[in-house]
């Protein structure tokens, strides 16, 4: 058997599934008698030796993380910088890492992530320490390179196809006397792939969603206004969903127009949704209602896509088993063998390839208008929302989720003073 | 068997469960070989004649129609004034149902809905016309006289408590580095009944949701945000949940307070929870986040709760055998009986002790400090929410809700000049 312990972490905004690929991590590093530590708060934990072990928490529990959103050990937003620049933090690492033992490093993330985790990778080379670094993907906004698909945007595509879809019964009920056009925000600050998933709430062009606003299209207001009026006329109501980063032609981001100061000097705080919403009533006149789901949308376990819960499961699992082949500096990955019938399978990503890229949003996935999604675009998205995998409830009606017990190791180094 | 068509139709506000209670009084009325009407757009439909017939669906479609959010038939809000100053409105209703031989009359919905259906009731003794109108209730406001609970609260409760939980986790998970306060704005004008349900997300005070801001209680906001700083500081971050409908001690909503215009003239639309988090974030200092989920609350019937459904279906199925047995004038209601273990049955209301009454949210239902609910609330909310009732899910991982054909009846009278 392999000797040292793996160290596991969850970094960047966490997902639904995140703790499904932790759950994949543990399950199959104790099928190989292999002991797990959890750094808490992301890198930040590894720094300050903050770390708890896993070995402590039943299997019932572990199997539990599988079904419970959000980030078990806790997960944080924090930069490397290149290991020359902040020298000092990865000596400290690497003391930590000798302290306990930590041979196999899994850090679960994003696109920064990736590159903190391709960072800490060279650690080994540079310092003759052997460390080997796994980069385990996952993120609600679906940009990371190489990898077809990334564990939590399925979770977060379903999410936001059926509250589409259930909201859009609501307003067709009540349009006649009450609100006629209803506006829903997702999430997307860079790449339009929620807004897209959106798409999947309905097919032809008078089923909602009717307009789609991508960050992938500058914002023109006239045009847009004017689509509204043309789908209120012709359907009776409109729905429309728009990406938080949508931007006019000269670039500057539409949530910010809603913002700034009000009369009073308080914060107002903008919102893509809001400000629309505000453009519709003024100029249409039409009465607006809008959502903006915000958290709910990455954290909505009990709406998850069961293959996104597959996948989350089969990376942390897969995580495990590059580690203890020593594949430093890699990352596993989803790969698309088949769309029709849909089929994935485990591949492997050079670490390097991962940071510091950005997958874009396809233009061959917006529809020709501009305002929907392509048939290319379903043919990507709709598998991945696809399966239900709902947590167990409790006798009072909401999901048993887990609450880990996190015994802290005991440290072993001075406090960090970082 | 009777002679004559049962009319049915959907008002107000629709929730998650209003087509199961539609699903209810179809079947009943199927079984006992009642034709059934429905009028689109609630009362307006009667008053335009535009009625569909029911009797074209299959019975596939009825019983989807128990899993489908929205109003299958179209809803309004729409007030009918007393039958002396509306007289003509009045004679026209009778009109349509004199040519459609509408002998018992159901209207579903909330408080106003039970006002037009006790005025509509009055129309038999008045012009001799044998006329039996039955209220039926459903509301996510839980503001129904007489009755324990209004079918589609139990649902919408459900959806807040739950969104809440899993955004808590996402919160609890990042505050290290990033947000520190999540507010999530609940529906309820008048009182707090969904907000008090984001309360069963969690037990102990440093559980989420910590605060609840009720419109029962001025909202004070040096005390607000002294106490969003003693969570902060001692939990390390915090959930609030706000009503929509809060007050300052002058009256004063203060969702209001975030509305007005912008420098360049623009509508900025208001909100409590954006208002609130503008506040966190300039007295405060903190990262902050906020949800306003609108509709998807009361449209999230992929989160339905059991109670809820089986109790909307309840209401719709004695619906019909109040209307068969003459009753004329009254509701069905929902009477607990026993608390633990909850049980429930179904009882009858007139309808002039619903009309125009309201149920206020009790005092005591709020926890001493002000910011939570009491246990008599937990003991009264949580068998509300209890169970789950999913729609089932087609290959494209989207619930299959129902569209009924809605196949129009042929008019008998000259269009309606309203």
């Amino acid at each position: 058997m392999a000797q040292g312990t793996l160290l596991y972490s969850q970094s960047g905004g966490v997902t639904a599934v995140i703790n499904a690929t932790a759950s994949g991590v543990i399950t199959e590093a104790r099928s190989r008698g292999i002991k797990v530590l959890a750094a808490r708060n992301g890198i930040l934990g590894a720094l300050r030796e903050d770390l708890v072990d896993t070995s402590k928490e039943t299997a019932t529990a572990i199997r539990g993380l599988a079904h419970t959103p959000g980030g078990a050990f806790g997960s944080c937003r924090y930069k490397l910088k290149s290991v020359e620049e902040d020298a000092a933090k990865y000596e400290r690492l690497l003391d930590v890492f000798r302290a306990h033992d930590v041979r196999w490093f899994l850090y679960n993330g994003g696109n920064d992530s990736a590159d903190t985790a391709n960072k800490v990778s060279k650690l080994a080379a540079r310092f003759g320490y052997p460390l080997t670094c796994i980069g385990v993907p996952k993120t609600i906004d679906n940009d990371l390179a190489v990898t077809d698909c990334c564990p939590g945007f399925g979770s977060a595509a379903k999410y936001t196809a059926v509250s589409v879809r259930e909201a859009a019964l609501d307003v067709a009920a009540m349009a006649e006397t009450s609100t006629r056009v209803f506006i829903y925000e997702a999430m997307g600050r860079h790449a339009g792939w929620l807004a897209a998933a959106a798409g999947l709430a309905g097919k032809g062009p008078d089923e909602a969603p009717h307009l789609i606003l991508f960050p992938e299209r500058p914002y023109d207001e006239a045009d847009f206004l004017a689509r509204v009026r043309q789908v209120v006329d012709r359907v009776g109501w409109c729905v429309v969903v728009a990406s938080e980063g949508i931007r006019t032609a000269d670039g500057r981001f539409v949530a910010d127009s809603g913002g700034g100061k009000d009369s009073f000097g308080h914060t107002q705080l903008g919102g893509v949704a809001s400000y629309l919403a505000g453009r519709v009533k003024d100029q249409l006149g039409l009465k607006v209602h809008w959502t903006l789901p915000d958290y709910l949308q990455r954290s909505a376990r009990h709406l998850a896509s069961r293959t996104d819960v597959d996948q989350a499961i089969a990376v942390g699992r897969a995580a495990v088993r590059f580690a203890l082949e020593g594949r430093n500096a890699t990352m596993p990955v989803i790969v698309r063998t088949s769309d029709r019938p849909y089929r994935w399978k485990i591949g492997s990503a050079p670490l390097h390839k991962v940071a510091n890229h950005e997958k874009t949003f396809p233009k061959s996935f917006i529809r020709r208008d501009g305002y929907g999604i392509s048939d290319k675009a379903r043919t990507y998205l709709e598998p991945l929302i696809r399966g239900e995998a709902p947590p167990p409830y409790g006798k009072d009606g909401i999901p048993t989720y887990v609450t880990l017990k996190n015994v802290p190791v005991k440290k072993k180094l001075p406090a960090w003073e970082g």
